[in-house]
């Protein structure tokens, strides 16, 4: 078969796993509608007592499971009519096994009826993983075809999806990812554009896009996703989602399927996305709980959930600009209202620099670039599926004999300037506690997860807000601030610095990005990620406070 | 100057360091005496209070350092003159400046009478480090002709050693390594070869060999090495040593001279190595409390010292033979003579297997010899300093187009089968709670540190059983048991399954190995230092009892 065949059959047999009854007619979300993040509540296709039931937060789902007010029987049918909505809506889905989620649930409501013992502290609840999460008997394409019709078997799962289910979780779908999960937005070959629902022009973000658009129109109470340069946090910020980015070594990835297997310079993390910070810190315990480190990757460090005592009074640091990508607008503003509401509530906001923000990026090529070139192009090359749009530069790397042979002495190079860089940068972060006036350094940094609010498609040029910390490996959140505004985000003049901003900046007006989500990204140190929540959850009381 | 100007000026420069008094009169110990360890009490250079001090375990000193019953001054001489001595006899150190360390010493004590506050937890002791750890005003050459005469400036000192002064420790000298730290035994092109005390015909191990000889002969109290492959266990182990190789991220690396700068698959550790396990147990905690994760080390994990409850029953894994290289009669007689004393104490000792024990052999082509070999011999060249004996198949790569060209791909192939491997290897020691009767899996696994109780020079040609805990990150400790006996350790009828076996059976007699202490190695999971040591003392008093 070719390229094109294999990605139409898959697309065909994805979509007749939608009941026809959960079909939206024809016409009734006219294609240049660009908002619909409503239509799940309007379109009649959910009963009242099902979007109920996807309205309410997942960590609440599950005492209702428990307590028997809900079975997960009609939880999961309720959120799988919505996720069926949600994916004739923007696209964001890869693999739909609906049936087999029903019928989870329905021995597990079983089970739960004969022994009156939840299955585990997830009990119940449908749980959305990204694409690159093996779960038997589905594919796990990260969007190439020539991962195509290959089903995971028996005991190929991966940890994360072996601890989900061990944990009552209902897997009902994997959300789309570009190929590779080489970008901050959604696209392949296979499954196509995954919009974001507040704009259907913009982006939903990446690499897991499918999760933030699923999640964002409640389709999902709760998702996960994989993060190695911003692809959790790019889509929460994007889709107005809470969402953790882990230091490497909190959670399993063993088992996952990766554009870049085997690349240890930049670790690739797990993180949890949600529409509240209660089910992502709800997500985080469950995992810990079941000790990874024990015999589930060896990678996990073991390190239990640590409760946390969040002082009174915090200082954070602010990052307004990298000094390279000053961002749009609405993103300013965002951290503006941010700083507002962490002041009003008493706390303190300072100044944080990064120095060199472009380090990261001058460093890429030895430290992954280069190598992820030659390995895309040699899975592409396999059913000559053509580059896709977006990745030209790894393309031209790819085709170019020179520059395809970075050398593991280059790495080691690359390795020694980055490990001289870190430390600057944690020299800087400790030396923050003579001007924090708490006794302590910073409790996190407040900056941007990326320059736009949402990029329109094909328009995300700029990454280093996010990737500065995974290759730092520093925890991060991302927080639902506002929306775009077309009264308070006018453009001002300013034209940009160079290239990159310039062409960011030039077609910027708000009326291009209304309706977007406007987010920001709290750091927190390395392998610190109970405190970075307890001080994420100040800062989202702060701002609803402030509201 | 050509190499061998630049190394016979090295070692000029060091010997002159040596006060004419603290010589050893010639002919006082023949060249052909092979045990030297009762030199330094015998050769009348010492006082008696100074042979009190020299064997007062590191942990009473710092006691009795505070408590003024000695002065930093009067303790810091002993340990040059006995060092002096050491030096002469088997040629262990690199750099000495005992001036400088008698001067700080005598600031220290001046310092003490006035404030009556100690420096820190280590105040006024002697402390040695390995040549690879940066010291101001010293070369730090790693063996290398290139890196003479390049003495480490201001600032740039290993973070590891700021923490020892920080901690009030004095440094005053240090110790041999083989080029590049590449060998587990300890000899470069500048100072020669570190010989062992129990047997001078012997190695006294590597990379840390130069450490392991001076502690053996008591010149240091207290000494910190480093292992990438058994650098800290192998002379501990030839030495009758009690050391710990951590996992890596507990103990600062940064600043480290390395031979392989920037490789990050398989970690260089840094670990104590002393005459007494209490004073290991200590070095670890002053590290610790130091919180070198704060601003130190960007890649040390903060976990904090964690108080340990080791239980009462233990059951410990066992390893006789990997299935490649039977240990030596010394060495299988040690572990023998381990799980005797253990069972006699009350404990458990059950068989551990390791599957495919030459996986890390066969994987460290791509994992690091490959760019090792190129960054040597751009090192060597330099200077146009020959290969060092013994590391022919680096020497053959470096001069291989083919060969010394492994790219990052290469590398991430390579990555992915170790993560396996560490998968595998992980379950079955989670698997062990089946076996060991005390609803806990195995508490330590015993198991030799290299089939010798110590090789005769240039003769270690095999390092399985400790670089397998490097490749995989566990933790692991060494803890003295014998002696080589020439009635107990009689040469079986044993040929050997492969020609690395053959070679090390053939010439095998305990006449050969006199006099060599034996050692067995203890290894815990990954990041569990705490608790190996607590296990480790467990296993050292049970051995103290059977004898």
């Amino acid at each position: 078969m070719s390229w094109e065949e294999i990605a139409r059959a898959k697309r065909a047999s994805r979509d007749q796993a939608i009941p026809p009854e959960w079909r939206l007619p024809p016409g009734q979300v006219p294609d240049d509608q660009v908002n619909v993040i409503d239509v799940p509540a309007k379109c009649g296709i959910l009963t009242t007592r099902e979007l109920e039931i996807t309205e309410t937060d997942a960590v609440v789902l599950v005492q209702k499971l428990r307590s028997r007010e809900y079975s997960s029987h009609e939880v999961t049918l309720a959120f799988c009519k919505r996720t069926a909505i949600a994916q004739q809506l923007v696209n964001c889905l890869s693999e739909i096994f609906f049936e087999k989620a029903l019928e989870a649930a329905r021995c597990l409501d079983a089970e739960y009826a004969a022994t009156s013992v939840p299955r585990g502290p997830l009990h119940g609840l449908p749980v959305s993983l990204k694409d690159c999460f093996p779960i038997e008997g589905t594919d796990a394409t990260i969007g190439y075809t020539a991962f195509a019709n290959d089903p995971t078997g028996e005991g190929e799962e991966a940890e994360i999806t072996r601890i989900m289910r061990e944990s009552g979780a209902i897997l009902f779908c994997k959300t789309n990812v570009p190929t590779a999960l080489m970008s901050g937005e959604t696209y392949n070959a296979i499954y196509g554009y995954t919009s974001n629902p507040y704009n259907r022009a913009l982006s939903s973000g990446g690499s897991s896009g499918g999760e933030g658009a699923l999640l964002a129109l409640r389709g999902s109470p709760l998702g996960v996703g994989t993060d190695v340069g911003g692809s959790v946090r790019i889509p929460g910020s994007f889709c107005g989602l809470y969402t953790l980015k882990p230091s490497y070594g909190r959670f399993p990835t063993s088992g996952l399927r990766d554009g870049m297997e085997g690349q240890e310079t930049v670790r690739n993390v797990v993180g949890p996305m949600a529409k509240s910070l209660a089910a992502v810190e709800m997500w985080m315990g469950v995992v810990l709980k079941s000790q990874p480190w024990m015999s589930a990757d060896p990678d996990c460090l073991p390190i239990p959930y640590r409760e946390v005592d969040v002082p009174k009074k915090l200082c954070f640091g602010l990052l307004l600009d990298d000094g390279i990508v000053k961002p749009l607008p609405p993103v300013t503003r965002g951290l503006l209202q941010t700083k507002a509401a962490l002041e009003a509530a008493g706390h303190t906001v300072i100044e944080f620099h990064i120095d060199d923000p472009l380090y990261t990026d001058s460093q890429k090529y030895a430290l992954y670039r280069s190598a992820a070139a030659y390995v895309i192009n040699s899975t592409l090359t396999s059913t000559k599926e053509p580059w896709p749009r977006g990745m030209e530069m790894l393309e031209a790397m790819a085709n170019s004999d020179s520059q395809s042979s970075a050398t593991v002495s280059d790495l080691w190079k690359a390795q020694v300037k980055r490990t001289k860089y870190a430390k600057r940068i944690l020299q800087a972060w400790a030396a923050t506690k003579t001007r924090t006036g708490t006794g302590r350094e910073i409790d996190a940094l407040v900056m941007p997860c990326t320059p736009w609010p949402a990029c329109v498609k094909y328009g995300l040029t700029y990454d280093n807000y996010t990737s500065l910390w995974n290759v730092l490996d520093y925890c991060a959140t991302t927080v639902p601030v506002t929306h775009v505004s077309s009264s308070n985000d006018i453009k001002p003049e300013y034209k940009g610095r160079n290239g990159t901003e310039i062409g960011i900046w030039k077609n910027y007006t708000p009326e291009r990005l209304a309706g977007a989500p406007v987010a920001v990204q709290l750091v927190g140190r390395r392998l610190k990620e109970e405190y970075l929540l307890g001080v994420t959850r100040v800062c989202d009381d702060a701002l609803k406070a402030a509201r």
